[in-house]
């Protein structure tokens, strides 16, 4: 008797499981040969833990009734075609939203603070006294602006409070919050110091060149959205000519993204999209992804579903 | 007519008053051979700019009435000295330490997040998939253990508590706060997975190998107080052997600090002395100054008096 079989996109996935859904379903590890493995267990496959899905794929998986993506963000996800089909779609809701806004306040201030610069400098034997090291405008005189004020983006902002800086936002939709909304992204970008992009991963191209200017020649961009939410050519233009201070960035246009683009790029501080990737946000990620995953077998209820 | 005069003790201090007092003080530098200076100068010195003053030198400066420390820490200031000449000493009371818990945070977080070697991989044109980067325990799983909660540790509590993670503390004096006191210092550094150290200067050799070894091998120590409280030579022997985690540290115990001395030593971020130097604080700090040095002139009042 053969068991019911689960599609692995990628190998952190199967990481991510860590053996929890062994005994309940095949694996089927999508990286290894795909268009064979579809041909031969695509009719088996029920459930499938990925961040990419389209049409084509879903052409190919006829029995496919649940999708899990291990994240926030689904961009990557044709969800319309897949509930067409009669398809539960899930993410991992709030998971790692404390992780990410971690991690873009450490960004921000390891940025502000100069901390590559200055270890760097004192590598190379260097102090102070004798320094070429700028003196840095401090927190309490930043202005942070948010961009997106979801989940990530609130505690974004909640972890910035007692630094003392003045706080903004903006988003498309108006909500009612704690800090003021500015009445466009750019105006927005032209009031910030630091301009921390905190939005949904669909906003392709959002900020552009005009935006990355306006944040101008002193000013700091933080991304922990997706790559893509900026026009990525035009930010990189925009450090070389110095027309934008600094960009801290844990997501990239194209992911890996290729050093080579990075290697002369002056003040910038380079994650590789880590920004979720803690030991008690994977846990949680696990959890969701086991309970939606075996939902499918054992009919108990869907965390998180997406309904767009 | 001769101007009274106002020893500076560094450059960075001339750098500090910029241009400030120049029209009413002759200006004696002293790092431009200071034993003729004291010998030609001294007795027309009336006021001090200087970290350093110990009883030798106050015996060549008979007419000093007044020492300005630019600083919060004055563990180099022989104040009983001073007071007991009837010189009136006083330091810059709080006017940098909200921007010293900033960097404490900023130093905190870089590590706890591993932002030196998550850049360094990418630059060496790696990305996460292939990666050998451990996961990193979040920061709402890490348990923050700040020595000394005078201006300087509150804030640094303050700021780390939107993270979620639990927050202690231990001095020598007790008194009320919104954190708990653990009953004794190694008590506190074997509870803690980062231990803060933001005590008072003078607490030479506090941080002992015990205290070190208590941190752990997973734990992080932040030092933004002064070098001499680490005994840093355990420090190191404990970095290069795995007894401690890791350790971020602004403050050394001879600065400059030689390279050479950190070359081999893992698992360090390293920034040289550069925790309160914001713009901002320096403004506060020229402002304190220049108060407190004109009131040998003018008679005015003196702000942040020292009197131990």
């Amino acid at each position: 008797m053969t068991k019911p079989a689960l599609l692995l996109a990628r190998p952190a996935w199967e990481r991510l499981l860590d053996g929890a859904l062994d005994e309940r379903f095949e694996l089927v590890r999508l990286w290894q040969d795909p268009d064979a493995l579809l041909a031969e267990r695509g009719d088996a496959i029920v459930a499938a833990l990925t961040t990419r899905l389209d049409a084509a794929l879903l052409d190919r998986l006829p029995n496919l009734r649940l999708v899990a993506t291990p994240g926030t963000g689904y961009e990557n996800i044709d969800v319309a075609a897949a509930r067409a089909r009669g398809i539960t779609v899930a993410n991992a809701g709030d998971a790692h939203s404390t992780e990410v806004a971690d991690h873009a306040v450490a960004l921000t201030l390891a940025a502000v603070h100069r901390l590559p610069e200055l270890q760097a400098w004192m590598r190379a034997g260097h102090w102070t006294a004798e320094s070429a090291v700028e003196r840095r405008r401090g927190m309490s005189a930043q202005r942070f602006g948010i961009v997106g004020l979801g989940n990530i983006g609130a505690a974004v902002a909640e972890r910035l409070a007692p630094f003392g800086g003045a706080i903004a936002w903006w988003s498309r939709r108006d909500k009612p919050a704690p800090w003021p909304r500015k009445e466009s992204l750019l105006a927005l970008a032209a009031w910030s110091t630091v301009l921390v992009v905190a939005t949904r991963g669909d906003a392709a191209g959002l900020i552009d060149a005009d935006t990355i200017a306006a944040v101008g020649p002193e000013g700091l961009l933080v991304n922990v959205s997706r790559g893509t939410v900026i026009d990525e050519d035009a930010l990189i233009d925009a450090l070389r000519s110095g027309r934008l201070g600094r960009a801290a960035l844990d997501v990239f246009a194209e992911e890996p993204t290729p050093p080579e683009r990075w290697r002369d790029v002056p003040n910038v501080l380079l994650t590789p999209h880590v920004a979720g990737t803690s030991y008690e946000a994977a846990a949680r990620l696990r959890e969701a992804a086991v309970q939606n995953l075996t939902s499918v077998l054992d009919g108990g209820p869907v965390v998180n579903e997406l309904t767009a």
